[in-house]
């Protein structure tokens, strides 16, 4: 089985700035406060959106764009490092204005507003690394 | 960049009441307990509920009714002060029946039955503003 | 107010296995490495996946089937005690090649990829018991 086992560090609450990425702006985070584990959580609204979905037999990302604005009902993420970079990966669902939903990889963001909880981890660096079978770069974690 | 680091306080597992209204029955909890910052994630059911939409253009919210019984596929959200009191502030993704989904700022929703986990921030005092940009009342967290 | 207070344990950040049920995956990591109580997210994708709604009035899960690949946007969950054995309780959010969502009640799901962040909670022992009123098992967490 696959895991680390990691020590809490920082836990951080992040207003994300208006108008960043917030892919972007989360990646800046992690490097300018050297972190190189975490995991968050994100709440808010985005002018507009790009999802992606992993076509698992071409392995290659689909793009959905949503070019009104989004609620960002749930976003869930870590960081890691991949090729000695702090690297974001985060999933979101989205919403529009009747509610109705769209969700995936989330590729790109821009913040009309954003509540970030992030939850850095100490301890094994989590890497990752190019995996044969899904096409990923998932993490080398086999303990 | 605006954030602040606190330290972990109290982790509460917590089943809401059954026919409570979450955002209210979050709000006592955090009263009674003297909660002044959290974030918080929820599993669980409604028997209805109220989602809403920040309209970024005319600053106001739209509202979604949903009036079936609902699952709680995700409720993230987050406990800070707004003008001296404890505030809920909770985005969800509610599924009816077949599946389908609706999502947004949790307004209101009668609980079926809820599972959450609450981890307590201590430190810096995690207050609300009204903005200008955005016309809402975010984060005051210039560090 | 029904509510455990627990402290912190491990913090583990795991990869679950390809072609692994992602239910069943969480409940033996749980059995193996004795965690009696946790929550946990996680993002990633499914091969295919079975969600449930549970009917508030026959007390009965509905079964959605999802047999194409899907997008993990959003998946929480806990781990508790129910007759003896730990048990997890998982709800998420999947979403096709196009965007689109079913969510509710993970009852099965396929892995391709997906990476999960487990806080492990310690202290009062978090059991399931039947109730009368949902016809659930929730926590019995009567303080």
């Amino acid at each position: 089985m696959s895991y680390v086992k990691l020590d809490v560090g920082r836990n951080l609450v992040v207003r994300a700035k208006h108008d960043s990425d917030l892919v972007e702006f989360l990646t800046e985070l992690a490097k300018k406060n050297r972190i190189m584990a975490a995991t968050f959580t994100a709440i808010g609204a985005l002018k507009h959106a790009k999802l992606g979905f992993y076509d698992q037999k071409t392995l290659e990302y689909l793009e959905t764009v949503l070019s009104s604005p989004q609620e960002i009902a749930s976003c869930i993420g870590n960081i890691s490092m991949k090729e000695g970079q702090a690297f974001v990966h985060a999933h979101a669902v989205l919403a529009d204005r009747d509610g109705n939903t769209k969700a995936g990889h989330l590729l790109a963001g821009k913040v009309f507003a954003a509540e970030i909880h992030l939850i850095e981890l100490l301890g094994t660096k989590l890497v990752r690394k190019n995996d044969a079978v899904t096409g990923l770069s998932i993490w080398d974690t086999k303990v």
